[in-house]
């Protein structure tokens, strides 16, 4: 069971700032789909550094399906992920869509978010290839493993080594969820090109109720880290609230992640520890 | 996120003999794909009786993709496998194909399954509803959950309650794995129907290196029960051969399974208690 | 491109009763999803008949998803059907469930349908084999062309040659109509195995709406036949009424498949002369 | 049958140059996947325009799933892709990866395509709404009708209304082909957003044996124009060489779409006539 078992002997760590991922240690990433608020932005900042998380995610400019849906607040939602990640100890990532952004985006993001819907986009990839900016590359929920992992040499091949996958499930006929989690592709990922994996329970779920059970099954098949969705009000969220983990609940699944971890040989931080960070 | 928790709650348990799947301890089910000899169905059964695994599993009666594959030992595969289990003190599961089979398979099994392709089988459906007989009911590996559980009611409107059902994959674009496990499914079932549901990630892997990461999201995603296929010798396996865990790597697989059960409060029967049991 | 083209040079004739299916004549089958009562299936008959079809269609034992839904009339459905056909001069068509009905269903069926949820029965195929009777093979919705003629292989090999394949959509991601239409599959299948393909637009689209479309994409694809649900009144209906064509519809319907089959070198029977027959 | 049918009175006419799309007559495109040299394209411009293709198609930039595949001759491809099709009087059709650029790409292209890849590329969906070119959308392989037509609004509400859709198959569990032509979202996306479909068989086939099949099931089923790869000598070519008809072929491909179109009441240009303007 050698080549694809959920070791990470051959997995590149990808640091960013302090963090490193790919190591024992899983990376917690969470916050909301999109950045609403001052207000908003700093409860979930605040409670996710309290449960261990180590990024801030937030959408400003947001990739939705039809043109009349909320669209994001562009770089003032940046701005004030920035202000919540520093308040917390929190670094950032957010989705970035143009290469015009990236540049500007540096100051604000620290791990760029190419979407499931730009898996793709060739010149973006390779612009973040150039850019040697830390970068998340979502899997397309209509593509192949081996398509992602081609899209992920994209951004190697100019350079740029500091590449995670995220698995977010992929678009099949069953509509009980909105995705399908595609557990398996987290050590095949791993064992062809040797990047981590990070595992997105929320798109692949599509409903708060179906989200633990994909947390606890993306950190037992070998995850390096999560990315979340979490809101304050769910039901008042102008994007994907369905989906969302009421911010109070965020704790117990973190909870939950760390003793599934313990058991796969991982951990996850001391909720303890990072609260003294963000004070 | 109290209806598609992971609690089993408002799941029946279904008892068959003395053994209770639904409740707080998992059950494994492991053996070949088929019986192919008394050697290798005894060798099986000490095995996976000495790691844990309460039902001896094994195919006599195969439904093979072309007529000119192996098409099992029928009858005396059975009688094989009835003897190998009771040697080692456990029960059998094993698919029973037609309705003229079942008063008779009663002998040999404990628990018939259903499989994937006779899902839909309604006249096979119902006459395993008016047997009594305990059931195994794979999905449909292209039936969405709801048509998985519909199938399940021409069962129990017959007035058989004892159906497990089974999770082991859905056909989708993904070629890197035979199919993809559907880890939600497993929370979705339970909160809409009530039964224990039961992983089976040896026919979602479609090879062994991918079967520890399912094995292991599928306790952690909420699963009663684990159907595995394990052979001493998977390379001279007359079926599915790719699959199947090495005997020897069987128990390592069930301590890893054991650990991440015990993380989200489930247990898993002691090896060294069975292996009593077994002498 | 001359393997996959859509000539049937090398596709085997099959004759039922008068009917020669798989030559340059295209065979139009028509007829409700059930049957319901002797005035809706006379109806049928007629009208069918005097548009081109040589086959009544009918369901008398459904496969239906969930136990609560309508299962039909049973062997007085068949006797309606049979009696409706013979007023009409056409043949039958009905889907078979089980091995068991297979001698009488001989009495009122001409022409044996294997439904999608059976593609993989394969006890039954083996049945429908050795009985000789002439067989429609419905593909099943989540199977592969390979594993549809693998299906045939285990009737063929019995040595029952009077196999007629059917493609009737299979299931993706899009829901905006029931099955996808794999119009590919049709040259696909006759290249590989040989055997004449009929084509149901009727369940691939799922709304009567896309029917049209489907039909005429079939028959342009090299489809050998038609498969068609059509009714008096499809608001009534007790299956698939939203799929049904409406009979005063059917004759424009099949006005319009016949100037696509004589484009691509195929005929319709002539619906005057047909009328004569009925009379 | 009345809101689907294959009629186009509600669908919008896209006039570009002298050429109405959307109207009775098809519009054909045909040439190679990449444009490779001069040789190439002027022969395949030749070729295509004798057999009533009005748009040269020929793509420059590739967007391919590998960094180390061909990925196109750039510019001097767009110049040579202009210079053959004004040699022979044809329009010109191409994919535009980058909002950078469009406005140097109008010299050469008079109608953008957006990729398969691309669709949900929100910047690149709303500059071409800004820039008013021409744009044939392709639907992205892993998207609904309802994400295709929604991806044409960010487009249209910028106000541009030349806007074709493109129907190119969708990525499903079937292997036989490349992807699977959707044939039914012709009249879907008419019905639902009045744009005319453009249907690509090319790619869904993957391999030309198939491709027949599905140019004329395309016509068949309401296709307003037909996109097809066609190379001199398709063993050679730089990429998707299996799917290409050979150029020889592509006129009798023509002119039995001709036949099918004018089955359904639409008509292909006359081969002769378009010869003449060529000279």
């Amino acid at each position: 069971m050698s080549p694809g078992n959920l070791m990470n002997d051959n997995v590149r760590r990808v640091d960013i700032r302090d963090c490193s991922i790919g190591g024992p240690e899983l990376t917690i990433m969470a916050g909301p789909c999109s950045i609403e608020s001052r207000e908003q932005i700093f409860k979930a900042a605040e409670v996710v550094a309290a449960s261990g998380a180590r990024f801030l995610r937030g959408g400003a400019f947001k990739v939705r399906t039809s043109p009349t849906a909320f669209q994001g607040l562009g770089w003032d939602g940046w701005k004030l992920l920035r202000e919540a990640a520093d308040a917390f100890g929190l670094l950032t990532v957010s989705e970035v869509l143009e290469e015009d952004q990236i540049e500007k985006a540096r100051e604000y993001i620290d791990l760029a978010q190419i979407g499931s819907r730009n898996m793709q986009n060739t010149p973006l990839l390779k612009a973040f290839g150039r850019s040697g900016m830390p970068v998340l590359l979502k899997r397309g929920f209509g593509c192949t493993i081996d398509e992602w992992l081609h899209a992920a040499e994209y951004i190697l091949r100019e350079g740029n080594e500091d590449v995670l996958l995220c698995e977010r499930g992929i678009r099949t006929f069953e509509t009980a969820t909105r995705f399908t989690l595609d557990v398996a592709a987290i050590p095949i990922a791993k064992a062809r090109l040797g990047l981590p994996v990070v595992v997105d329970p929320s798109h692949a779920a599509g409903h708060v109720d179906w989200v633990e059970c994909l947390t606890l099954s993306g950190v037992a098949g070998g995850g390096d880290g999560l990315l979340i969705e979490t809101h304050p009000d769910p039901a008042a969220a102008k994007s994907d609230g369905k989906q969302a983990v009421l911010l109070s609940d965020f704790g117990a699944l973190m909870e939950k992640a760390g003793r599934v971890a313990a058991a796969v040989g991982r951990t996850v931080p001391a909720p303890s520890m990072l609260a003294a960070v963000a004070r």
